[in-house]
C-alpha cells in the first residue's frame, strides 16, 4: 500500500527548482553542508530551500505535494541513522533560517523557539533567566531544537529528565500537504484529550515538519560535582551495584551516571593517578540548587568495599577534564578506523553480556580492531562500538544480524535514542509486532497520503 | 463521517449477554460500583463483564465490533468529566480483576503491572524495593494505574516528574476490533521510531484498552518536609514570587508547590497559630533521598520581607496535618452544596485573574455560595469551584461560557489533568484547531472504525 505510494514520487526536475524559487531562494551549489550527514555519508539531493516561515514551508510542501515530489528535511545535520540522507531527486529542505528563540517565560519555566535554533544557543538564552533545556547532547554546538524534538533525543541527563517528550509543551507542525497544525499551548500541564503532537515527537519528520516549539526548562543547577571511579570485580560489582546505590542514595541530584570498560579506557589513557585501564569505569554526576558535593561524597562513603579508586572534581575544569575521559571514548575509537556503532537499550541484568557475546565472536576476525562498551547505564543504553582496520559491508550485516536478534529477545530497544531513519528500518520487525508496524503504516498513509516526507525512512514499507 | 459510524451502533439484547457469558460471567445486578463516577451521577448500562485476561478482553471486544455493541471501560471510577458514564444499551467492561502486579525489577527501576492494579497498592509493593510512582494522586486508594495511563494522570508531584506518559516504559493494548496490540518494552529510554503507545495515553479509552503496563519508578524519598506559609501581597508577591524562589533555590528537591486563596482557607480553619484566614496560603513540598529539610530553611529564610507567617512538619503526622488544609478544601466546598468545578491551565502571570473574574461577575449570584481557587499552581493548574445553594444547569453553562473562552484566549488547557470525557466535549474546539480535530478523528475512524469504544466521549464528532 504504502510502497506503491511511494512510486508515485518522482524526481525534481529544472522546471520545479524555477517554480520554488517563487517561494524562497533554491541553493543548488556548495550544498553538501545540508545534504552531508556529521559522520561523513551524503545524500543525492542537488536542491536545498531555506524556508523563513511557516508560510513558505507551506507553500513549499503544497507544491511538492501536488508535483509528487520527495522531501527530506534537515536540522543541524547531526543524526547517525540515515534520517536526513536524501535519495536522488528529493528536495531538501533546511530550517536553519528559523531560528529565532521567540521568548522565554522565566515565571512560567518555558521557551518557545523555532525548529532551527541550535541547543547551545538556547541553553546560553536560558541561563541568563536560571532556566536550562530539559536534555544535553555532545552535539549541543549544532544540533537544533526542532531536530531534537522529531527525534526526541536523548543525552546525558535522561536519568534526571526522563524522555525529551515528556517536557514538549507545544508545537506547530507544517503537514505534507501544507496545512499548518498549530498544537501550541502555554502550560505543561495539559490533557485536552488525544495528544497530537506526540505523533511529531520521535516519529523523525515522517509524519510532519515541526517548525516551532515550547520547551518546559528546569532550573539550571547551581551546583555540580562530577566523580570518575572504580569498583573492584566485574560488571555487576562495578557498575550495577553502585549504579543502583547512587540512584538509591543521590536520587533527584543524580543527573549522569556513565559507564566505561576496561577496553575503552585504555585508549582514553593516561588515567588519574589511582585508576588502571583494567577495570570498569563510572563517572557519577550530581548537580542541582543545593550543595550536591556532600551527597557525592556521602555516596561514595557508602559503597562496599575498602579497594575503591576515584577522582571527585567540582570545578568546572575539572569536571570538564573527567566527562573529556567519557567523550573522547567514541572520538578515539573513530580515529583506530571505522566503527560499527550500536545504540541500543537492555535490560540492565544482561547489559554487558552483549559486549562480551560480540567481542567472543568477532574479536579475533582478521578486520576488527577493538570491541568497545560504554554508555548511559542508568538509562539501560548501552552504546557498543567495533573499530575496524576499514570499511566491511558484509561483518556489518553479520554483527548487526548477531545483535539486533539478541536485544530484541531480551525486549531491549535497537534505537535507544538515534531513532531509526533508513539503517535500522529494516530491524524495526525485531521490535514492533507485525500489528504495530501495520498501524504505523496507516499513519503515514493518514498523513502523508502521497508519501513525500522523507520517503524510505523509519516507517517501513510492505515486504 | 463518525457520526454515521456512530449511529451503528446498537444496544445491547438479552442475546448478547448470553452469547458474551460465555467468555465471562456477566453481572446485571448491584451494578452501581462500576455504572457509577466518584461524585455521583450515573451511567445507563445494564451489564458489566469483567475480563481476567487479554484474551478473554479480546473475545469481548471482537463480539462488541462485530455486532456493534458500545463498551465502556471502567478503572477505579474515580474520573471527574463523565469518561466512564455509559449510554443507554453500553455493554460496561471494569478491568478490576486484571489486578496483577507481575514484577518490580529494583535494577532497571521499574514495576509490571496489570491495569486494574489500585494506585496505592503498586506504591506499597514498590515501597519494600525503595522505589515509588511517578505520580500521586488524592484518589490513590481507588484509582488504577490503567485508568491513571488512559488519563495521563497528573496529580500532586507533576512538577517533580512531569507527566506520567514520560514514565511509560511499555503497554498492551486491545484494540476495539480485538486485536492485542503488544507495545511492551524492558527499557525506558527507547526511540525505535514512532512511539504508537502515546496514543493510547491520555486518550481515555477511546482509541484501545489498556490491560498491562510497565512504568518507570522512581526512588522512594527518604526525607520529605512541608511547610505552610503567607506571604503579605497579593497574589504575585504572595503566591508567584515564592513559586518561582522555589523552583530556582529548591529546585530538584521541591515535589510539591500548592496554592489556596482566602475563601479557601476560611473553609479550612482554624489554621495554625500565626496563619490568617485573610491571606494567600502555599503549601511547599520538598522529598528526596539526603537532608532536605536544611534545603527548605534556606529557601524560607531567603523569601524577602519579615512579615512571613509559616509553619515546617518534618514529621510524618505532622506533614499529613499541613496537606490536609491542602486535600480538605474541596471536601469541605462540597459539603456546602453542589459545585461547579474548573481544573484548568493558565499562564501563571494570568493564573488568579480568573478567580477575581468569576467572583466579581457571579459571587452576587443568588445561588452562589462561594468561589474559591486553589491548586497546582507551580504546574499552571488551576482548581476554580464555585460552590451552589442546588443544582442550576443554566448557571452551570454560563459560567463555562465565561471561563472557558478566556482559558482559550490565554492559550491556557480547559482540562490540566482530568481530561475531556463527556462534560468538555463541547468545549474541545476551543482549544484545539479544526484540523486538529480532523486529524483526531481520523485516527479515531483508523482504531476505532466502528465507533464502539467509549462512544460520545473525549473525540467529537461532527458539527
Amino acid at each position: 500500500m504504502y510502497r506503491s505510494l511511494v512510486r508515485r514520487i518522482r524526481p525534481l526536475i529544472n522546471t520545479d527548482i524555477a517554480k520554488l524559487a517563487r517561494y524562497t531562494p533554491v541553493l543548488t551549489d556548495a550544498i553538501e553542508k545540508y545534504t552531508s550527514e556529521w559522520f561523513g555519508r551524503t545524500g543525492l539531493s542537488t536542491a536545498v530551500l531555506r524556508p523563513q516561515s511557516n508560510d513558505e514551508l507551506s507553500s513549499i510542501m503544497r507544491y511538492c505535494d501536488s508535483e509528487r515530489i520527495g522531501v527530506t528535511i534537515v536540522g543541524g545535520n547531526t543524526g547517525l541513522v540515515g534520517a536526513t540522507l536524501s535519495s536522488a531527486g528529493e528536495l531538501m529542505v533546511s530550517l536553519e533560517r528559523m531560528n529565532r528563540i521567540i521568548g522565554v517565560d522565566s515565571t512560567g519555566s518555558t521557551a518557545t523557539v523555532e525548529a532551527g535554533v541550535i541547543l547551545e544557543t538556547l541553553q546560553q538564552a536560558l541561563s541568563k533567566h536560571g532556566l536550562t533545556t530539559p536534555y544535553d547532547l555532545g552535539a549541543r554546538g549544532s544540533c537544533t531544537v526542532g531536530g531534537n524534538i522529531s527525534t526526541n533525543a536523548g543525552g546525558i541527563n535522561f536519568i534526571r529528565y526522563g524522555p525529551l517528550r515528556g517536557h514538549v509543551v507545544g508545537v506547530e507542525v507544517v503537514l505534507p500537504n501544507g496545512e499548518i497544525l498549530d498544537l501550541m499551548s502555554e502550560c505543561w500541564k495539559d490533557n485536552s484529550g488525544v495528544d497530537l503532537k506526540q505523533l511529531f515527537i520521535g516519529s523523525e519528520g515522517t509524519l510532519g515538519v515541526i517548525t516551532k516549539a515550547r520547551l518546559h526548562c528546569p532550573p539550571l543547577p547551581q551546583f555540580k560535582s562530577v566523580a570518575l571511579l572504580q569498583v573492584p570485580g566485574g560488571f555487576s560489582e562495578s557498575v550495577l551495584e553502585p549504579m543502583k546505590l547512587a540512584r538509591q542514595t543521590l536520587s533527584e541530584s543524580l543527573s549522569a551516571f556513565e559507564f566505561m570498560d576496561s577496553e575503552g579506557m585504555g585508549l582514553v589513557s593516561p588515567l588519574p593517578d589511582g585508576l588502571s585501564e583494567g577495570s570498569f569505569t563510572v563517572l557519577v554526576e550530581v548537580s542541582g540548587s543545593g550543595p550536591v558535593g556532600e551527597r557525592l561524597q556521602s555516596f561514595l562513603e557508602a559503597l562496599p568495599g575498602d579497594q575503591i579508586e576515584g577522582v571527585v572534581a567540582s570545578d568546572i575544569e575539572s569536571m570538564k577534564k573527567l566527562w573529556h575521559f567519557r567523550e573522547s571514548l567514541p572520538v578515539k575509537m573513530a580515529q583506530l578506523g571505522p566503527n560499527l556503532k550500536y545504540d541500543v537499550s537492555l535490560p540492565q541484568s544482561h547489559f554487558y553480556s552483549l559486549v562480551e557475546a560480540v567481542r567472543a565472536e568477532y574479536s579475533r576476525h582478521p578486520d576488527v580492531l577493538k570491541v568497545v562498551g560504554y554508555g548511559h547505564v542508568a538509562d539501560s543504553n548501552l552504546h557498543l562500538n567495533i573499530a575496524l582496520k576499514s570499511p566491511n559491508p558484509s561483518l556489518s550485516d553479520k554483527v548487526s544480524n548477531f545483535v539486533y536478534p539478541r536485544v530484541a529477545d531480551l525486549k531491549g530497544s535497537i534505537s535507544a535514542e538515534h531513532g531509526i531513519g533508513r539503517d535500522k528500518l529494516n530491524e524495526l520487525p525485531l521490535v514492533r509486532s507485525a500489528n504495530a508496524v501495520r498501524l504505523i503504516r496507516e499513519l503515514k498513509k493518514q498523513f502523508d497520503p502521497n508519501g513525500i516526507l522523507n520517503p524510505g525512512r523509519t516507517i517501513p514499507t510492505l515486504d
